[in-house]
């Protein structure tokens, strides 16, 4: 069966569904004829926004709360026959400065949709989005799903215990759930003001303005790097594949690239500077040093690789924050 | 410098002061001269309660409050050089059946502790007593603290998490602090009414009654056990040997016991009955099988070794919830 059969016709949540990874997934699953509901808080700075859903604005149903407020919840989960939980603070600086609301958007929101899954919709599928932030300093690479998890931030440590909990509710009640640890994912309708959502993001935007990107310690740390389009066909996948349920994937690169690597790509489509500046301090303390992920995992059981590379995906990218210029950037 | 002499004069704040642990722990540092200070919120069936604390009632400082108000946490660790974290939901069960209450008792209170301690005590030392539910089920015996971490309930998830908070504090910013995870602890002032502090405590009530001990599944498990007195030599010595510092470890015993081995140890006490019970249903989807940890890494930096073995500690524990009837078990 095609992913558009799978979801032609059925009723899908989206938890963060203004943000970056929900809209592109919305937008998706609307053109495979799914029944959309996006659920959204809007919390300021999270980078959720009407804007992000335009294309499909009419097609969707919206609601807005808070994944905190478990009674709201209780209800939207009750006839859905998939839930993707793509909603929470994604920033690992903010966590360090605010890890009580990293606990509760992260922890509280997910153990509060597992619950109201228990309760009235045990037959549902979920997946959920975490981070290869759960590992930490990687001890090799490329790093695979067995890999020790020592997180180094207090994002790192909630999205670990969110993940837990939608696998123990897969493997104590039957409420089936897939775990997606993606990597740095770039692409149309993130968040790129401000510094929350990355350091892909910042350079991004000042690339865009043609300001003067600032590589941290000479900038040969490496990362990998998913198209957002890639993420989105991921997540279909794992969450329709039955081989998936209860396990947890890596998502990840055919090849990964160092900063200035990076850089050197997004110069075929921006013009502006670059300068090396020693490593700030508070960013030192939860950087994890180089990284990339081994995908061979979610490979073997969906087929999945990633189809967009870094150049094409940044001249799409650089090209959508082009044409949005008032609302993303300026 | 012995034991005594580091905490003589030392200011102590003991976060569930009033239960179990912090009962006892409360009375030997009262014997060593410390200032102490007992934080409890008393929340019922959790097992604190001022009989635990009768013998010090008047040299120690007892503050009620729960850790989830941040604000009070603010105050109270200020001027501390030790603080012994041992608040907390201990229930397997409890945590199924209510996981946000879990959630918001292990997680959010121990996040606002050590963000206390961030602002306001960064100098302090701490110990926390988690537990060897965090492991899941055991994959090979003895369980090492290198074992993967795979709880199967939400009191396993929730305690890994308040692990994390205070290792990644302590990594990050300084704020020393050891982690101790505990296997089946007996002793006078646990609470042996309802079925929330384990089958040793439901063990040791129908024992005391007379009444039968239903093994589950013929009651072959194996477990280890650790008297209360040994635990408290521990977590003193954990939370003063720079070696400790930053890591965590197992307890354990020097023998471990199948539950009808343990039985029949009880029976040198208390004449009772013995039956043998298929397991229910949702005792089974949160049983760990076989358990036993391997303490060798604790014991190899502090020399710590159980001094108190099954038998003597029954006996003792025994004669000490037979003196006192009628606030623990009538």
């Amino acid at each position: 069966m095609s992913l558009a059969d799978a979801f032609h016709g059925r009723n899908v949540l989206v938890t963060g569904g203004l943000g970056f990874l929900g809209s592109n997934l919305a937008i998706k699953l609307v053109r495979y004829g799914a029944n959309v509901t996006l659920l959204d808080s809007l919390i300021p700075q999270f980078g959720g926004s009407f804007f992000n859903i335009s294309p499909i604005r009419n097609q969707v149903v919206v609601n807005i709360s808070d994944m905190r407020d478990a009674n709201s919840l209780d209800i939207l989960v009750q006839g859905k026959d998939y839930i993707f939980n793509l909603a929470g603070q994604v920033s690992h600086g903010d966590s360090m400065r605010d890890p009580q609301l990293d606990l509760a958007v992260n922890c509280v929101s997910t153990m509060n949709l597992v619950e109201a899954c228990r309760k009235h919709n045990v037959g549902v599928r979920m997946l959920y989005t975490s981070t290869r932030q759960v590992y930490g300093w990687p001890q090799k690479l490329p790093v695979t799903e067995d890999h020790p998890t020592v997180p180094i931030d207090v994002n790192g440590i909630n999205k670990l215990a969110a993940e837990y909990y939608h696998l123990l509710y897969d493997g104590t009640y039957g409420i089936r759930s897939t775990v997606l640890r993606l990597t740095n994912t770039f692409g149309p309708r993130q968040r790129i003001r401000g510094n929350r959502q990355g350091f892909a993001t910042i350079f991004l935007r000042l690339a865009l303005r043609g300001e003067t990107v600032s590589l941290f310690g000479g900038g040969g740390q490496i990362r990998d790097f998913n198209y957002v389009d890639d993420v989105v066909t991921a997540m279909l996948l794992g969450i329709t594949n039955d081989g998936c349920m209860g396990k947890l994937f890596n998502l990840g690169s055919l090849r990964a690239y160092s900063l200035i690597q990076f850089v050197d790509v997004l110069k075929k489509f921006c013009a502006f500077k670059v300068e090396s500046v020693p490593f700030p301090e508070d960013k030192k303390i939860i950087d994890i040093g180089d990284y990339y992920g081994d995908f061979s995992k979610f490979h073997g059981v969906t087929g999945w690789n990633p189809a967009v590379d870094l150049e094409e995906g940044l001249e799409k990218t650089v090209a959508f924050y082009r044409e949005n210029k008032e609302v993303y950037w300026q």
